[in-house]
Order: C-alpha cells, then structure tokens, then sequence
C-alpha cells in the first residue's frame, strides 16, 4: 500500500468507492435490487444528475449492473455485482462508524468553530 | 442507520472521512505524527491547499490534532487523536479492499470503456 504504483491505483479507486455518494448507493442495494426511483427517493438531497453519475461509476467499476426491462415506460434496476457485495463488508463498517460518532463528530466542530470562527467549512 | 435523521448525520460525516484525501492522510499517520511537508511528500499528487482543507476538516473533526512549535521556521507535527485512531480499523478495511480490487475494477473499466465509449468519466 505504501509502494507507488499501488499506493496511486488504490487512490484512483478510494475516490470512486470512498465517494459518500457511492457509500450510500452501495449500502442502500445491500438487501435487493432497486430501480432508480427508489434510490433517489431513499437517498434524500441527492440530485437525479447525481445519482446518475454515481450509478454509471459504479456500474463501470463492475459494482453494479444496470438491468433494462422493456415495459412502457422502460423500467431500470440496480443490482450489486458478486463484487460489489465483496464491498459492503468495509462500507458498512465505515457507515457504523460514521453513525457511531456522529454526536461526538458534531461536539468537535462545535468547539473548533467557537474556537476559531475564521475556520468554519 | 436507514432512519432519518441518522441518515443524514451519517452521510454528513461520511461526506468527510469518505473522502479519499481524509483517507489517505489518516492512514499516513497511524504509525507516528507527521509533518505538513512529510505528509505532502508521501501523498504524492495532493496540493498544499487540498492538503491543508483536508487535515483541517480532520482537526475541526476531533480526529486530527495540529501542534506548532515555535522554532524558525515554526515546525507543525498532525497526529491522530483518539477518535482519529478508531477511524483506522474501517479506513484501513476499504483501503485494503481497494488494493485488493484494483486489478479486477482496471479490467471492469475496459470492458465498459469499451462497450460504450459514451460513458467514458
């Protein structure tokens, strides 16, 4: 990992699956396959634009397969790919993480921007 | 975690430790404190200014300390606080899963690259 040429393919794919986008996505297709008007009705604040980017990332990573099935209007699922499943281990633990210190995470931007106002995101 | 409230924390932070910069530098100092410029030598392709956002999101966090001394020129040291430390066992997971992938996701990329030049990112 902290060789070169590694250390830069393993940037390159961080900054695909490590997107919280793509975290969410991929956490959200864990239990079945879902069609994008679920997707971006349970992922809340995320832009159809954006899903979009997000789904073809993931299906161009070999994540996640786009299925059209020719009804009218034309009906489209996501899958996980056997893959992507191979993802969920390390993505859930991340989002366990995140919901595990989100109060303490909140606390610490809390001090930091009393401390320095000048510093806020 | 599909609750939400939760759901919009977790991606909160998510939006933050997800981040492939945040991941990089937080693994880089789970051996030892590091300085601006060591850190800026190791994460190769970084700029000084995504590398200074980034360790000071992880400060405003609680997951990074900064600590200057007073020497000519001041020497800045970062070091993981102990909420910084239990990031590392989830963003060593997915690092790892990158490095493990990379080979099979590069492959993945072609084939879609290929099949329709269109969905190039």
């Amino acid at each position: 990992m902290h060789q070169q040429e590694s250390c830069l393919a393993v940037r390159d794919v961080l900054s695909r699956v490590g997107d919280k986008w793509s975290v969410l996505v991929v956490s959200m297709l864990s239990d079945r396959p879902l069609r994008f008007s679920e997707l971006r009705r349970t992922i809340e604040g995320i832009s159809q634009r954006m899903l979009t980017l997000t789904l073809r990332g993931l299906e161009r990573d070999g994540l996640v397969t786009r299925t059209v099935t020719p009804t009218v209007p034309p009906r489209v699922d996501y899958e996980l790919t056997d893959l992507g499943r191979t993802l969920l281990d390390p993505v859930q633990a991340l989002a366990a993480w995140a919901d595990g210190h989100r109060v303490e995470i909140a606390r610490a931007r809390e001090r930091f921007d009393r401390k320095d106002p000048r510093k806020q995101d």
